[in-house]
């Protein structure tokens, strides 16, 4: 049984973390902390795990962690990056689903997230875990950075395009739109309800974190090639779920079959990518609560424009699903193991 | 293996049965009906099911359904008591998730229902699936009736007081709310989104069917004493769960605590019922996506008028769920075989 | 023209009033405060507003509310009973959307909003502003106690019963059902769009502040008589409305049609009361973002139990446009004067 | 008084038509059709007018349209072009909210809407009512076609770059995001509130039937130019609004603070296109249930992508309200008289 911890258990991410490990039949849920719940039991605060879990939050200094054989931080930004030291000297291997180890430019980190990085040389050990790309790297790593929920979907989605070099990398647009849990669970006068539902906007035009991120990976799928990319996150009224909606031109003709079968053929295999049949659009909904990403690939028109569109459920393919499959992996166990669970629709 | 046929796939609930079923660990998925859609893949319908379910709809009649060892019906009312006799005659269990089997008094069935039973012999035959009350009967049904979404809810709520005699049963009120699921996938004016979200409203205040299901279920929770009960559903914008507010008036003073210790007591054991703390109030999130069924007991002020709340997943323990787990229970497997998902919050 | 002040324009309460007086064609908008926002344009906060409120937010001591006819306070709770005496010196009226002089009984009012009550003088006078019951006493109200939003529904619901005699009152059932901004616009993890939406909840079952606001109307309608009162307040995901659903025992056999004329004729005459023909369901979007309430009687099976469904838009009949039906009364103004916006349908 | 018919009052366009209507002070309703609903009170489909609109539908042959000084037909595709030579001849003007007499290439129109024109002449008399272009040939129109709703978002969000010529107009980007009733008031399973709520979705990728209004539009701004453009519509969980994101390259180096003047210049004057302040982002409730259109412009990392975000309320500037604007040009009204509205906000 894999000893597992949770850094930051009261969030969105760590509560769906629980959801799928307290039924992970390789797990032993070991610890939990929250810095504001200390004592309290998880299941008082959310009921929805009465019966389930049984655990209480504890401090981060409690010693049950040192038994952990992995820790994931469900953290804010600038909490994994002081911790991950102490938990690896003491044998456990960390799942960081916050952004500290995801730039490999730590000045480019710095800027974007407004803090001094306390441990670049993790950063430059840490794997980035998308399994799709780096399935081998992540195998071994010690530190995960597992990728954030935008960045996910539109990597995925742009993957055997650029892979397969037949777009324009200097302009790429990305119109993402995200559920309301990917803004957390903080108190937040715009995303109460009564001022996120009901309406759309976008938000960070000039500039969101997720473009530096974005931006490394698709470069690296180019070999280092530079990367021209507009990133416009929307806020769409659902709970969960991303919709990513991607813009290139092609450098050549290549027909719809030809695109078709680029984008099946690159994922086959994979069992966490559905590549939907020619003419299809996915429904965020038909990922909802399951570690799928579903993908469709268009050419409008005929024209020079493909249009892609890939789907994810935030919280688990963009967050705590990636993270336990991103576990299996690092642990030998088969990768899709505790990540049966079928969509809920509706 | 249990062999399963669904004849009624392409609703909410069938499409629950689906999703529950294709993790069920000791079902095989043999057969599965829609009249409007023969020769279409499932999962082309449910894109949801992708990779999970291959099963293509089939006719009624098809000859796969003679080697079923049981069949779901999860149509509309009047096609279960059609079809249930040559199914039985074949050798099939049949487990009506529509209303055909659930009124024993076949005579307030069809005043109802308005139409005549095909069947009125086995309604008789029939066992009510309610397993909290009825656990050993379920165990040789050959029949079993589902109950409706409402009248479980309600049913489990009232259970501990009327089987203990302490409030007056003559004057029940049940004001109870639903998600917009529980219409059913019909294409209706008043269940488009447009219509239904944003809103709230009571319908059907003058007689709903589940009243005379339920009426009859509390009668026999009291050995058969007439009860007296005002029904009044609601609709409510959301996809799943029903929170039923119950009201009875004290026949005795009973306080608090032991208002609470007869419901822990009464539900001890079940694995589907979970009674809250004193003071709680159970969110009908805490059990979405999942079979269970969340209660609280208040006595408001100190007066004579208990207050108890209910909630379920409509679609699960209210349809799908409930309908496995009875399943579970005639087959003589562990009850919550395949119903071990946690409820998706948020 | 009246000139007008509103104490705490940051809320739901106080944007609603600035939507419904920017185009009242009687009002001068005067000055408005928002402690936290002083020096912000209100048009920046609240872009809806913008080209159509030109007010910047001051401080409550502004001397622009000196030489306000009427000054509205959209606070909270204990605000206004330290502000109403100034500015009723300084030849102002006072209308408190809060609470601070709805329950003439100043223990009471102690005991429930757990404050020392800073002006109990003020409370004798003032005028409970329910225009269906109080009109008279409104037109000369120097301080008028605005009712709140459930309290609004419900005693509208229960008026034509009680005043008739026709219904015990020893145990009446409020169940009531509101959207989201009847929580204000404060940052409230259990008010996020996440963790609202697609649920459904009872809250404050033991005792809501509410409850001696409702029961003191009510009483008053009986002459003073003590009244028995279960109040289930529920909230419910969509962002403006209250549906209370009323239940009593008939104490007299009175038909559905005498049942029907008693409400038609209580509330004729009445511009903000619509009493739906009988067999109808009152929905909450019916009124949304409108002063009226909609309200149906119904008389299931026959029986002796009298059910009342009662719906209002919380901002607007429950707050915001009867401050303003208020005021129209106070100032001699038509009543319906700047309130003739239909509901907003879909 | 303008006498005013209504044609198709029992969807969505319609019934808006008639909230807004039901308060213009120049205009007499004076006649309404509803196929299906002939005979019935208007006040009785919709419930939000009662009390405010006493007409009942009556069949498009009804006498009372000849009288009618304009007549506006909230209808299918293919309605008005067979209706309008009637009343033309009886001297009523027509404003048409479908798409009859929007696209001034016939056969391409026939293509789109797969049926035959019935009134070729019409088309190249009829003004296509876009104020903000068009104003002075709608004063004279007889025959107005009403823009489509993304049509209106799309063209007033590049309208000020196409203008200045700023752009390239070969590879334009609109991916725009619709709430759901767009679709109309049609049973259609696909708009089910299960369905459609808690989900996003790309539709209709390949050709969407507004992409040649679109075209047609943006290229007129040029003087006939072609244009490029690669159109997604999206349908998001919101009853109300239109969100469109549009993207373009500039052909030259024009920085932020002159793109901002370029759209305030460009609109100053116009009542119901609002410029927001550099670097926002607009909301779609910020003009719901209004005729406003808000629109910011943004050049992200400055780049040479330029973003513009343009909202409106899809049924009012979308539709009705549009309809209305053109109603009081051409009758020589105050433009903005009975569209004073303020959004509705939450």
């Amino acid at each position: 049984m894999i000893k597992v911890g949770i850094v930051g258990g009261a969030g969105y991410a760590g509560v769906e973390l629980l959801r799928i490990l307290a039924r992970h039949p390789a797990v032993r849920l070991t610890a939990i902390t929250s810095r504001d719940e200390v004592g309290l039991k998880v299941s008082d605060l959310f009921p929805s795990l009465r019966g389930r879990v049984e655990l209480n939050f504890v401090a981060p200094e409690d010693d049950s962690f040192k038994s952990c054989d992995v820790v994931f931080f469900a953290t804010p930004n600038g909490i994994a990056m002081n911790q991950a030291a102490g938990l690896l000297a003491a044998g456990a291997r960390v799942i960081d689903l916050a952004a500290d180890f995801r730039i490999r430019d730590v000045a480019e980190w710095e800027k974007w997230y407004g803090m001094t990085h306390a441990a670049p040389e993790l950063v430059a050990e840490a794997v980035y875990g998308l399994p799709e790309v780096n399935r081998e790297q992540i195998r071994t790593a010690r530190v995960l950075a597992n990728p954030g929920c935008y960045p996910t979907a539109v990597q995925l989605g742009f993957l055997p395009l650029l892979e397969a070099g037949v777009i324009e990398c200097g302009h790429l647009i990305a119109d993402a739109k995200s559920g309301v849990s990917g803004a957390g669970r903080r108190a937040d006068v715009a995303n109460l309800y009564t001022e996120a539902t009901d309406s759309f906007k976008a938000y960070a035009v000039g500039g969101h974190r997720h473009l530096p991120e974005i931006r490394q990976g698709l470069s690296r799928m180019m070999g280092g090639a530079e990367i021209g990319l507009t990133f416009v996150p929307h806020l769409t009224p659902m709970i969960r779920g991303i919709h990513a909606t991607l813009y290139a031109r092609l450098t050549r003709d290549i027909d719809g079959k030809a695109l078709q079968d680029l984008f099946e053929s690159r994922f086959s295999g994979e069992a966490f990518v559905d590549v939907l049949p020619a003419g299809n659009h996915p429904e965020t909904r038909s990922v909802r609560a399951s570690n799928m990403c579903r993908i469709a690939v268009h050419r409008p028109q005929g024209g020079d424009t493909v249009v892609v569109l890939s789907v994810i459920d935030n919280l688990v393919k963009g967050a705590a699903g990636q993270a336990v499959q991103n576990m299996n992996i690092m642990f030998g166990q088969e990768e899709t193991l505790g990540l049966d669970m079928l969509p809920v629709s509706p």
